[in-house]
């Protein structure tokens, strides 16, 4: 078997713990190549840099391993490996992360990390967001690394209808504690924001963003909000189509001439 | 009737003559309250700003009309304006644009303004995003004034149910040659993307994204891009489900244990 080819980005930056733990459990897969931003862009979400260049700094490179840092958001991280260093190769595998913080229900949508991931799904390739449910430098990514690459394999292994874009979400709990794996939908609800307010030395205002997500449906079970808060990894397929095609009738009354 | 409250927002800055347009033909239906970044932040998305604060400036008030200038992406300035400027008064209208450059198909993943017009339609408002077809800075936008006008009068006159945002793309055409407006779907698509690649004045690669939107169903007459390109207003309403419900059944018996 050809050795597979397989990128991975995040959205923590180059040196955090979570893309070292992805890098060490997808390298038995085949040939990796990283690009990362060159510090955190965490809540850059689909963000792509339009008005300035990017530069590309080699960071590492051993047998089996190349590390490269991007000045740019999560998704030109993406489009810097997919459309100029590997251009024209195979490619096996996309993944981004894994997340310091969890990218459940609404996240989705903030998330560089899933950002990455979800662009990475428009290049004919396998493609999964992971985090971990706890946003701390120093967290336990251990039982997030063995789930991620059970979720792999799993992936590599079957039967996948392309476009993929899976956003997994890992529970902050040791490996035997962790429940089990569901495929789930997305938490419906949205963040309650509160601005926090000091003087700067100038007295002018400053203003920093902080915020509580409200689930608006804490009862249904078949979220990735339930599972995640119930001890087990949320899974939920990612489609592109924004499209609310049940409004397109109603709508078209009001508005079509 | 009690007098309006309308929120208006772009992604390209506060100075930039299409949201002067919108100011202009929104300004009849009621107080305005304009809250734009300082500066151009196309191709944003939903960022948000998380790592750093965010300043507020006040540039311009007049009886009907507030317009302050925010240091952060399209979305901070929303959450600034609904969780800070105008919390506890009922808002009636969010509307994001005139962006320069349309946000048709898979634009909206990419688009600040669009990002905007998400994040407003979380706070039980209809929210708008409006886009000419036309990049150049001093695109005409007296069509597109027009348009706006139209659709926010039918929306806020029709019977509408919230949650409601709309992806709206002008052609860049005269009054008098606008065809007529589709409600539509979302073109299936992605840009290839190609770099621009040269040397700083140190001898460093720096990079520049260009590319070109590969419209994957060119034959296709009820998607936006097939309206913007033959003359008609494209309407897009937008949902945030990113949950690709077709796949949850195969993918859950592959993952779920």
């Amino acid at each position: 078997m050809a050795e597979r080819l397989i990128f991975l980005t995040n959205d923590d930056g180059v040196g955090a713990k979570g893309l070292e733990r992805l890098i060490e459990v997808m390298r038995p897969l085949g040939h990796i190549v990283v690009v990362a931003p060159e510090s955190t862009r965490s809540g850059m979400a689909h963000a792509i840099t339009m008005s300035s260049p990017l530069f590309l700094r080699e960071v590492r490179r051993e047998p089996g391993l190349e590390v490269y840092a991007c000045s740019g958001t999560p998704v030109d991280c993406v489009k810097m490996a997919l459309d100029h260093l590997i251009v024209g190769k195979k490619l096996d595998l996309i993944c981004s992360g894994i997340n310091h913080g969890s990218n459940a229900a609404i996240n989705v949508l903030y998330s560089g990390t899933m950002g990455a991931a979800i662009e990475g799904s428009f290049y004919d390739t396998p493609s999964i967001g992971f985090s971990l449910d706890d946003h701390s430098l120093d967290a336990d990514f251990e039982a997030a690394g063995n789930i991620a690459r059970e979720i792999v394999d799993n992936i590599l292994g079957g039967n996948i209808a392309l476009p993929l874009c899976l956003n997994v979400n890992i529970p902050r709990l040791r490996p035997e504690a962790i429940k089990g794996i569901k495929v789930c939908r997305q938490t419906r609800g949205y963040w309650k924001e509160e601005f926090f307010i000091r003087q700067n030395p100038a007295n002018r205002d400053y203003f920093w963003l902080t915020g509580e997500f409200i689930n608006h449906e804490p009862e249904a079970t078949d979220t990735d909000e339930w599972a995640l808060s119930n001890g087990y990894v949320a899974v939920v397929p990612i489609q592109i189509d924004l499209t609310d095609h049940a409004q397109l009738n109603p709508l078209g009354k009001i508005l079509d001439r």
